[in-house]
């Protein structure tokens, strides 16, 4: 197996994305191909020991920032480690492409080169949010904000396909992101993918289990919570951001007095521990579901190990099968 | 000035409920009328001291629990706290109501009795949302799952009026709820929306700062955030999940031994500063905008201080004429 990962995608880059890249080769014995700066990405390898002869680099002359305009930068750059790393796994010569960049500009390249799988309507982001339970995959998170029906049914589909494939979960519990639990509540679009859904869970294995409000993401009462971009994007957000605004206020009022501080210092492990529990590191980023071709894109944060744990999400999906597991999820037939 | 209570309200009803309504009729120099079980309502008075004369009790012989089916309830239990207590406000025969009781019950009780103000579109449910900055109004928290464009200007109206009225906030600022923080960003009706406020914002006072993120919300980024009734539940509820998560997880995790025990019981002091200015009984409730009647619904948990700061927020609102200051923001001249 061969996975092309892009070399300068995190913030730190080319650093993490390399250490991460020579981690997986070695820990999971595939192959892998970095692409970016060539002269940046081999300075940043001259630095690891024991680098094996399955990582190669593929040169890009071009980065796309995270701040450029998705849309554009993937047409004005077509010489951008993103583009080119997207190309090589549209000609076949490589299994799976993994970037820690730009997630808008990843997600149009594909979109644009890879195209999507036979049945698809429209291709979704999922988002692994982080539980002391496990983490829950939120679809869609922010590829299509005016969704029809059926598109949600997609991305239900998509999702347990992603959580089977990835966690191992043997019926993951599938959910739709509703304003309330009964089954008569939601948006018009969501009241219509309830129908959709309830029907396939009739005629499927799919463990459809109605809708959850937004207060049950956390309490992770469903491992795939069904959402359009819209609602997902601001569900995702929304959390991030209560949680930064939680964790700074407890340091600011902690830190306010000597008896506090110190209690503060005594309390650390227990802080490290919620901190390791909600690490999204160890999930390994979020996948693009829907194209032909297994893309997964991790924070731009991310550390090496965030990086390996992507590349080992990408490897688990190209050996589950996953494409074929959602072209067969999505025909007309199913 | 005369203000409702629903002494039937709160989940320790009529007790908090009472007794918060005594404290604001000897704070405020109200007069208070509490709706409910005359017997209950009457012995929780019995308890406290100082109930001035002001305070009067009228019976409503059922009341609607917060389980109950919202119109429904409202349609069968004519009698009960809710309805008798909209039906004193509608005849004119007070200033205000406020109530810790259910939600839905109310909303439907005020736009079946108060009816809508003239030239509003829909009533929406407006929500405060704790930040360490201050409250910012989340509208519309959940009465209209779907919006057009016109609706949630008019939300943006609503809140802006409601901020400068109990907050005493000059220019708030009212942002729009989206994917992205760019005026190119939302679905269909939130960019219909946004072209509306940018062309309100020219003709009158009103502060639209554009777009906001879901994680904009808990930095406080704006002091209204305008939603509809699905997205701004959603962001709502998320918010709450993520907050007693993490809360439980931290009391989880500090419990696991003796020596962070002890570093979270030295640390208890900043704690308790974090909850106490997360605390929403601060804010008093929260606010049903659009319909012809200053309406406070406040949570049900609430203890007494809580429903005070309910009834001085309705105070508030009768004293800064909202509804007056809404009907010419929604008049078609405006």
């Amino acid at each position: 197996m061969k996975i092309i990962v892009d070399a300068m995608g995190s913030d730190q880059r080319p650093t993490p994305d390399t250490q991460g890249a020579v981690d997986a080769a070695n820990e999971y014995g595939i192959e892998i191909t970095l692409v970016g700066d060539e002269t940046r990405v081999r300075a940043a390898l001259s630095r690891l020991s024991q680098v094996p002869p399955s990582v190669s680099v593929l040169h890009a002359a071009q980065e796309i920032e995270m701040r450029e305009h998705p849309a554009l930068a993937v047409k004005e750059k077509k010489d951008s480690s993103i583009v080119v790393g997207i190309e090589q796994l549209k000609r076949g010569n490589a299994d799976a492409f993994v970037s820690m960049g730009n997630t808008g500009a990843t997600l149009a390249a594909s979109v644009l080169y890879l195209q999507r799988l036979k049945g698809v309507h429209r291709p979704a982001l999922g988002a692994l949010f982080p539980t002391p339970q496990g983490p829950s995959l939120l679809i869609d998170v922010g590829a299509n904000t005016d969704c029809k029906p059926e598109w949600l049914e997609q991305f239900a589909i998509m999702g347990d396909a992603y959580m089977r494939a990835t966690l191992g979960l043997e019926q993951p519990r599938v959910a739709l992101l509703a304003n309330g639990e009964e089954d008569t509540k939601g948006n018009q679009t969501v009241q219509a993918a309830h129908a959709l859904l309830r029907e396939r869970a009739r005629a499927t294995k799919l463990n459809f289990i109605g809708n959850v409000e937004g207060k049950d993401i956390a309490a992770h009462l469903a491992d795939v919570i069904v959402a359009d971009g819209f609602a997902g994007n601001i569900a995702l957000k929304t959390a991030e951001g209560v949680s930064k605004m939680l964790n700074d206020l407890i340091r600011r009022e902690i830190k306010r007095n000597p008896l506090t501080m110190a209690g503060g210092a005594l309390a650390m492990p227990a802080f490290n521990k919620v901190k390791k529990i909600l690490d999204y590191t160890e999930y390994g980023g979020a996948p693009l579901l829907g194209v032909n071709g297994v893309v997964i894109i991790g924070h731009g944060r991310s550390n090496a190990v965030a990086v390996k744990n992507a590349i080992r999400v990408a490897k688990r999906s190209v050996e589950s099968n996953i494409l074929e597991i959602i072209r067969r999820g999505v025909a007309p037939s199913a």
